[in-house]
């Protein structure tokens, strides 16, 4: 497991996707990774603990290094500014740099990443800077709207059912003519953009049909039909959900 | 954790999400359950050993009982047949009564189920007919095509990318629509499907970018374009994945 460059033995990358909040959910693979880690990265706001960082709260073993990655801005400048743009690529370039150094000096780095690393991490920024230079491991898991749809207790698609994924970012007319188009939905990136989301299901025909799951599978969990959720509610780590109802309804069965 | 129905004492149903195929991918919840369980069960065809059965290899307590839940039919007759769709039906509501049995006479009886139980999952054909009549818990997983992705060695989203998953069972017409529409996709049921499939991607201009994914994060594990892949080749367990290319990209960060 340890590759050489040339002569020099170098560490890897580990990348230990978290899933989707409750510890115990974690696979066993990131559950012995993380418990071993001497050297622990993960992003989080200024001043904030981090979601990551308190989702391994009492695993890291005594004496381990943390590296608390912290982004440079947040909501102070427009996401699409050339400054905030700007900002961000230097801040993912430093932490490259920085991570590539400790691995090059024979460190095994584990970067924590909260739900699924490849789907919509924001590890993918140090991924593509990286991958070309040092050995890099990445642990899949449980993405968050899985631990969404499970607190539930229904299934979220059956039989030929579609289901499409989509950010709450997207322009109203995107987000309406996907809704139509699928049997399930889950809608991520809500905060902010929880009215013009809701204001697409309306306009789908599927506002009665969506569940609103904050903090699932966390202590605090909240499971809520959408359309009874307060307007002026921004609630935190929120998905919306809206269950397939079994398109062409097979009886299952093996393919 | 064991709740009275009256007076009498009874168990639980514990279904236990296995992810993708390695079992080193299991949640922490899911080992720990199934490593102490007394009575597994799991669905398979006649005479297979069953790749859930397969994936907890080594895994179960001795002295564990096993209950096989054989299909009584699988290609011989066509899936939206009357026939196929009573048998199925009366194996569904025979299994569930043994079950609701063992777990009234006290016993917690763990169900394995290949990917996440919730999505398109066989266990909820047991779920619709067991859940208002004995306590069931549902550990989800790292799905198939989660795993699948995490293969292939890129992220499979990105940015607002729009993420559809199909079945290849679906209507070629529809098919294709979903492919023009999203980003990224997710292909399952292919096999038999797979010229249908291949043939919507084309129409759809997406099939140079497609990978075929089989026995993903399992041994003998292939990722090959789908472009490559002989006409006749049968693939098992095998799931198409088209990467989404980073919608409106933006450089990452928090909500």
């Amino acid at each position: 497991m340890q590759p050489t460059t040339g002569a020099t033995i170098t560490g890897r990358i580990i990348c230990a996707g978290l899933g989707p909040g409750d510890p115990d959910l974690m696979s066993v693979r990131a559950d012995r990774v993380i418990r071993a880690a001497r050297h622990v990265a993960f992003f989080r706001k200024a001043g904030r603990p981090g979601q990551a960082r308190r989702i391994v709260e009492g695993m890291l073993a005594a004496g381990a290094t943390e590296y608390p990655m912290e982004y440079p801005v947040t909501t102070e400048l427009p996401f699409d500014s050339p400054e905030y743009i700007r900002l961000l690529a230097e801040f993912y370039d430093d932490w490259a740099a920085r991570l590539q150094a400790l691995v090059q000096a024979g460190a095994d780095v584990v970067v924590l990443c909260e739900g699924d690393p490849f789907f919509y991490g924001s590890f993918m920024h140090l991924y593509t800077r990286l991958k070309d230079h040092v050995p890099i491991d990445v642990i899949p898991a449980i993405p968050g709207m899985v631990g969404c749809w499970n607190a539930t207790g229904q299934p979220i698609t059956w039989g030929d059912d579609v289901l499409t994924v989509l950010m709450g970012t997207l322009p109203e007319g995107d987000l309406v003519r996907h809704m139509k188009a699928a049997d399930a939905l889950a809608i991520m990136k809500t905060g902010r953009n929880l009215p013009r989301v809701r204001r697409a299901l309306a306009e789908a025909g599927r506002l009665q049909d969506a569940w609103l799951i904050e903090r699932g599978t966390m202590p605090g969990q909240r499971i809520v039909r959408l359309a009874e959720v307060d307007a002026a509610d921004c609630p935190y780590f929120a998905i919306v959900l809206v269950h397939g109802q079994g398109r062409r309804p097979e009886m299952g069965g093996p393919e």
